[in-house]
């Protein structure tokens, strides 16, 4: 084999990084794969911003679509991101028998069934590393290191962006919407950051990663998810008082006939690694029934940290090629026979530890009102604290608990919002691995 | 196909975890892999030893060699450990074409070149991702995700006993010999634990990871080792004063035409995620040009998370067999053509910072004279501290250097301890990313 041929189509900042790390070290991916990566075409609309680096005369181009129509090239890799003309581009390409390499995972996580279907149906490579964690090869691990173990669970930190703001508010007691301009201004986070940090990003990469781990269909709309633009520095700075750090994690848990699947603001020990994951990197832990637990750490994001994994996917691609192996590992890790129609199980039935923050009059009273209407539900306090006191305004009032079921705790909440002593909406967050979860504390 | 048999050899702690994952997740294996792995042998001499599994009728045997000559296993697994019996099985079975997996760090530091010179001159695969770090995939990801990033440095915790023995000595404050007992009653340590606590397991694993980092041999002589013997709780107690932990690392830099690769006890700061590795645990640091810094983390020992890397390696291979790619990935990451001989930078000339601790008399000048020496040699300080006043006895003075050269420091130190001041042998621990090493702040 003389050569593979890549065509890039989009040129932004990860198009940018990956024609750049395919050029700069050329030779040195050369001496490991033992065939030349030709970067045959790069397509972006925009020919004029100067992307730092000279292409060969003709490289560059600005039609995506004759890049995939080239029957010259044989591996593409999708940079242009959204779901209208790069789900085209991705189809077209498979469909003319062409491998494909994309970090796309707003796409995978909605339109993975189609997608994937397209690939096996040519038997061609669809590779995604860089699609969830950037540069941590969690896809790999998925696919290939851990194929021996049952996955128990996975614990992740995916969304660079809400990491660094919410270090910034822990740091700097600053409330989210400053640590979001300050993001802004760094660069972490979009004009319009909704995605990141209402969670939806996260909740993508959640939706590709369970299929990855438990052989399930991608499944997206069943993942529940909630975001960190309501988290107060307050609530912070009593997560650190009591020993615990938020994070927004993605969670998923195999409990036997369904699946957890949720993203949600998380308070977790100072113990566990992934609170000192900090500013903008990622973290995934992973427990697996013969690995035990095992971690992932890097950057989720940025130019040439996702090169590195799209690079890494279109070596992949081309050892499969050259020892004319496409489809070696399968797709999404299973057979696709193997496929289960495994359900998410609901939000409401998951049993965990809440922080629950009120807002209530210090009355004398109010204590027992609370936790009566928590004992009612059979909701077990673990320690409640009073914060301050003050005749007339609010308190805060926080009450962290025994493991309780999602749906109890929230019925427990909607009544005790009726009583006349709470003032504005409480405030729940999740804990993820409360520790001193001991039945002698239990002070209800 | 039919099915992938596999013969493993030796039948000890993680011989019987590969048996028992094969067999407990036979069907999830199936389930990923598309093809059914055989457990058709397994050898060990000893015949007697209840493994906790039932192994079907004619699969436990006493002779191993009868497994590897067995024409109908395509897959040995070597588990017997040590570099004779276990050298001449593997170079038995690569001989006749058969692939071959093993955790065999010392065999493969030792007689890498000879071992994997059998395997590529027989196109068959020869896997070893359980050699090092156990579950954490640093081959797979040295190998394949980072290919196309220039390795710059690794910094590893390798080793599960010495990292369990320092942090013993830093929560518990006991010293060495009482923490290695506690390790050897818990089975963190061998009987004879030279292996582990002088660093040559480390320095095993370190020659393996370089030779696939930056494309060198396999080159154990050269590797410096010391180990944490003769580590006190005094220098952890100073350290930890200091902002600093001390953790035996396994450090590689490229140095452009050379490499520098070394074990030794290493002061740390309390901000490096490596400090957070407690126990038994390891990890290890990637900075590549393109991804930055990364981490894995997990566990670097034990029967089920070795288990876990071996299967890996059976399935990698087994795909390999299915798609008849065997050879797909280069054994040492790079096309053997392009292996280059890259020297070992002689220790003599690194250049890091250090902490030295001299028992010296409190009489007036003691000051003087040590610095004056270390002035002389052009090595600056950046802080001195004596601990303590005795008109008697010696007392700690430690001193923290900036950035010197190791020849340096080591001549700096012969002249000190020539001073009739000078009690004992002073202790010196290299300080891989000592903060604050800020011109300013020299005082000497």
């Amino acid at each position: 084999m003389k050569g593979v041929r890549v065509g890039i189509c989009g040129c932004g900042t990860v198009g940018t990084g990956v024609a750049r790390l395919l050029t700069e070290n050329r030779e040195l991916i050369e001496s490991r794969l033992g065939v030349r990566l030709i970067l045959a075409k790069v397509a972006d609309i925009d020919t004029e911003t100067d992307r730092g680096m000279r292409f060969e005369s003709g490289v560059f181009v600005s039609d995506a679509r004759a890049v995939v129509e080239d029957p010259q090239i044989d591996i593409i890799v999708e940079m242009i991101g959204g779901k209208g003309f790069a789900k085209e581009l991705i189809l077209n390409a498979l469909n003319r028998g062409k491998h494909v390499v994309t970090a796309n995972k707003a796409l995978l996580a909605d339109f993975g069934d189609e997608i994937f279907a397209a690939a096996s149906g040519k038997g061609v490579d669809l590779a995604y590393e860089a699609s969830v964690g950037g540069c941590m090869p969690i896809i790999k691990t998925l696919r290939e290191s851990l194929v021996g173990n049952r996955i128990r669970s996975m614990t992740g930190i995916l969304n660079g962006t809400c990491n660094y703001i919410l270090s910034r508010i822990t740091e700097a007691g600053v409330d989210f919407q400053t640590a979001l301009a300050e993001a802004q201004r760094c660069g972490y986070a979009e004009a319009d950051p909704t995605l990141d940090v209402e969670g939806f990003d996260t909740a993508h990469k959640l939706a590709i990663i369970n299929a990855l781990a438990y052989g399930m269909r991608i499944n997206l709309p069943d993942i529940y998810v909630e975001g960190i633009s309501k988290i107060t520095p307050l609530d912070i700075a009593l997560a650190r008082e009591f020993g615990y750090t938020i994070k927004l994690l993605a969670i998923s848990k195999d409990r036997g006939d369904s699946v957890e699947a949720r993203v949600h603001p998380t308070m977790i020990t100072l113990s566990n690694p992934l609170s000192n994951v900090s500013a903008n990197l990622n973290a995934i832990t992973v427990a697996g029934d013969a690995v035990g637990d095992m971690m992932l750490y890097g950057f989720g994001a940025g130019m040439m940290p996702t090169a590195s994994a799209v690079v890494g996917d279109i070596v992949d691609i081309a050892r499969n090629m050259v020892s004319n192996s496409a489809g070696r590992v399968p797709l999404l890790a299973y057979q696709e026979k193997s496929l289960r129609p495994l359900p998410v199980m609901p939000m409401d039935q998951i049993v965990t530890n809440y922080y629950i923050r009120f807002a209530a009059l210090d009355r004398p009273g109010v204590l027992s009102k609370i936790s009566g209407i928590l004992g009612d539900l059979s909701i077990s306090i673990k320690s409640v604290h009073q914060k301050g006191r003050r005749s007339e305004t609010a308190v805060p009032v926080v009450m962290l608990t025994h493991t309780a079921k999602e749906a109890d705790v929230k019925s427990a909440i909607s009544r005790i919002c009726e009583l006349d002593i709470i003032r504005d909406a409480p405030t729940l967050i999740r804990m993820e691995d409360a520790n001193g979860d001991d039945p002698d504390m239990d002070i209800s």
